[in-house]
């Protein structure tokens, strides 16, 4: 088993960046043909989740639906300011596990992956493995 | 390793379906002994999760729960209707992953596999990888 | 792949309990060096997630911000009084994929693994699969 790091610099506090393109890239030169793809974000306030790559709204609306949830202002104790980013980070999850069939990525015709940035910007890692 | 795509039908806007005995019937047919059994969905407004196989109550509550956090209706931009399907899908997720342990999947005794269906009824895929 | 089984006593009905020592001894048995780590959880009312280990307030957060979401009370058919328990579980799901590379889980600086009690205090399993 192969693993890859890239860097993945975000540009605003929350962010949800397609990652699609460099994953299905790492995946083209691995040469696997059949199995799985795994990412990994190795932080505590960003994660990674998989969503629509069609209409730009519905990343807008994730956004704005984990605020709601967990806004970013609360009675929280950790001192740094980003308990909520810890929290969203747990919601979405840390790692994506991602059918390979004959050398494609299978993902649904509308599904893109997102490395989730709660608490940049900040120059972050994802792991890539197949 | 082998992945094996089954149509999973919904008839709810929202539906939490058990596919247990799908997997189990797909892990027997695999000849799988010893591995992990991994369920994918290739959707963006449907997801999987693990949950109790007994009370159908908690179900139930799981799906009333998800309604009360992330209501159908709120204040939303995209215009197909569908963004609390797209984050309740982020929430459970989009794939699980199962040891499988001399034949037999290992899951808890009160575990069941639950296609989750929030915006149907459709005509859904399942992949199941092992 | 080799499944190991493990005993994970709780204290408290919410806890969120650091297990990150114990994958690692498992890892260290295993030999494996490069491969990936599965923590799976065979209950319903407790999970696994991922999160800070270094300032126990972002767990106390953590825990508080949950509760919130999804309060302990509220208004639910099931009648074993821990369907919150139930949806917690599966918003932080049952099992994580962990890296391993050069025989080390490759976890990032500040991440832990943290065992979910949900609905404790009890004696919980966990399974550890490379």
């Amino acid at each position: 088993m192969i693993w890859k790091e890239i860097e993945i610099p975000t540009s605003a506090r929350v962010q949800l960046k397609d990652v699609t393109a460099l994953v299905v890239n790492e995946l083209q030169k691995s040469k696997v043909n059949n199995g799985i793809c795994y990412v990994y974000v190795p932080h505590t306030t960003a994660g990674v989740t998989i969503n629509e790559n069609a209409d730009p709204d519905v990343v807008t609306d994730l956004i704005n639906n984990l605020e709601r949830l967990v806004p970013v202002k609360g009675n929280y104790r950790h001192a740094e300011g980003n308990s909520d980013a810890h929290l969203k980070a747990s919601i979405v999850c840390f790692s994506q596990a991602i059918p390979v069939i004959d050398g494609r990525l299978a993902l649904g015709t509308w599904q893109g992956i997102y490395f989730c940035e709660f608490d940049g910007p900040r120059r972050r890692k994802l792991l890539i493995g197949f």
